[in-house]
């Protein structure tokens, strides 16, 4: 059972804001089938259409560019798969760094059709090298799709989206983009940007889980990955999760309202962290760019520590103190299992690495709180 | 907008409970990452263990066979196309009648890979016939899936289950049912059917819509669909939608624990309906089996009326009258679209088709209304 109080894993999910619970609750009582055309179907399809408007003027996209999903990881395996089926996709370049909902889709394409892909090297930063990008993307006129994310959920990496688009438009590559942990965070103007495919996922600002959106270019043309009743205009068949859609809409809405001043806050809560941890532990290591504010995730702080056998049950105790971090992403919150981004940034310093995230709901005091078990546990 | 008071649609999707509102509402406070393994993570995996295990109970097999998804479409295709992937189906044996979350998916099969689909033939009550499906079973040694659904959408064809399973054992077929109008509604023992793959969407039964769940017997060993973080036991990646898991649980347990009862009830509906129905309009036909009460799906009464004129516009006539009605499945609610279940079985005359669809909020007064609506609207 739930013994924490201080939550700091923001990056892995984040709570349900209030304003998200009241949409959700009213939504209960819009139950109608969208596809269905009487008054109660009516009701259910102004809901969903009016989401999709609200989020489509708010990324400068057309509304029939963003199709609902059951969450990040489908619509990253939606862009993913259906480029390689729909689009003559035969490369694919990625790099090591990615999030699994892209790496394992791509290495799933590259053992059963006949697809290669191409991992860009990343430096002990965590950076690709966009010289790299265009040697590879010159080196060929195979039809490319290059799926490079926003920005790093473990080590804060972000990406000049601008630069990588312009060389795919150069190359004739389509761009994917894993936007899960920058999509409401950061002011993304597709209009300007262009990206063929950019990902979202509720839960990662304050929205619920199971619903996100894959936003797909006019120009492209993909089809489904889930056959059936033809629901969002025959790319993702099933009923659509409207209390889900209605969550996502005020939850991107709500992040989207204040996000300069949430952006300055939580970058002095992440400055306050590093000044705090270096004075205590001259060892301490950031992992990627997640130590340089500008440069990364103002959510996302990665710390490593030596793995001298003292810091390998860190992880342990802070939840034992009722604070929740992670190793990594959330599949090694808590525990202290390997991180495929921090070993192909890092391969051969081992490490205990922790990763700090905050989000709307973070308090000075939680940071307080944190920084105090810091020193207690990391006695050098 | 709705302008609709009396919902006769259920088979579409159907309103939530306060009981599962209740569910939802308390699991928003539920919002850790699944993965994680520090306290705000346990209590949501607990959560999700939890439901698994009491709907496994309910249905007589193991959790580790029940994988969410995010609705019924999902699950039948994750069943369908992970057999010809994974398990070396090289044919699909269906029926024209089955809903498109399972013809489409086995269409796409047909197109893009060496699958051979056959469709069983149906008579004019939507019967399939058990001595064609042995005969086309023991016609051939291909690795064969069986696709047959439990309760029609439209026609209220009920099948046995059990027949069926049991030649597809004799003849080492997979058999895939799609049950999502009959989990819940009606008794299934998976202990005593032998059938291998069903299928749940939770708002079928007063649950939220987008999530559901694939039953798998544990000899079948399939792959995921949607790949990335591992989620479900591998089967189904994506960051689990604990709000709609708690909705679907707290639904299950809800139309489990009477469902004897409200059979009872709204067959009894029914069979006034019926004979309010044959009174009134002794020119009346019930589709398939749906006038059979015993036969048929008792939330399900399709009727059909002379195509002459008069009758086409009868839905949008009866959604003026405030009542919500469909002439099929939900895609064709309100409209007067073809039913592509309805000209299988009967090809040759064109009808106009409304669906009656009744559930746990349906009330006698309902049922009233529209039989009064019905007797203004539909005078010969």
């Amino acid at each position: 059972m739930n013994t924490n109080t201080v939550y700091l894993d923001n990056a892995a999910t984040s709570p349900i804001a209030p304003e998200v619970k009241e949409a959700m609750v009213k939504a209960m009582d819009v139950f109608g089938n969208p596809s269905s055309t009487h008054g109660y179907g009516r009701e259910s399809r102004i809901l969903i259409e009016q989401a999709r408007k609200n989020i489509a003027k708010e990324l400068n996209c057309e509304p029939g560019e963003i199709f609902f999903t059951s969450g990040g990881t489908e619509a990253d395996n939606l862009a993913i798969q259906s480029s390689v089926r729909d689009l003559g996709v035969t490369r694919i370049i990625s790099a090591p760094t990615e999030h699994h909902a892209v790496l394992y889709p791509a290495e799933h394409l590259e053992r059963q059709s006949n697809v290669k892909l191409e991992l860009l090297s990343v430096n002990e930063h965590g950076d690709i090298n966009l010289d790299e990008l265009e040697k590879l993307l010159s080196s060929s006129d195979e039809k490319t799709l290059v799926s490079l994310m926003h920005g790093n959920n473990e080590i804060g990496n972000l990406l000049d989206l601008d630069e990588v688009a312009k060389l795919c438009k150069q190359y004739g590559a389509l761009f994917h983009s894993d936007t899960v942990q920058t999509i409401g965070h950061f002011k993304i103007d597709l209009k300007d940007t262009p990206l063929d495919f950019a990902t979202c996922s509720a839960h990662k600002f304050h929205g619920p889980k199971g619903v996100g959106f894959l936003f797909a270019r006019g120009g492209v043309k993909i089809q489904p990955q889930i056959f059936g009743g033809g629901q969002e205009r025959n790319m993702r068949s099933g009923t659509e999760n409207i209390i889900g859609i209605a969550g996502l809409d005020a939850a991107f809405k709500l992040i989207c309202s204040d996000r300069e001043e949430e952006e300055k806050r939580l970058n002095n809560l992440k400055g306050w962290m590093i000044e705090e941890l270096k004075a205590n532990r001259p060892d301490i290591l950031f992992n990627g760019r997640s130590g340089d504010i500008g440069k990364s995730l103002y959510t996302v702080l990665s710390i490593a520590l030596p793995s001298d056998g003292k810091n390998d049950m860190l992880l342990f105790q802070f939840d034992m103190k009722g604070i929740a971090l992670s190793g990594g992403s959330a599949c090694n919150s808590g525990a202290q299992k390997g991180s495929h981004v921090i070993e192909s940034i890092r391969p051969d310093l081992p490490t205990q690495n922790i990763r700090i995230s905050t989000g709307r709901y973070t308090t000075t005091a939680e940071i307080d709180n944190f920084l105090q078990a810091f020193k207690e546990l990391s006695k050098g």
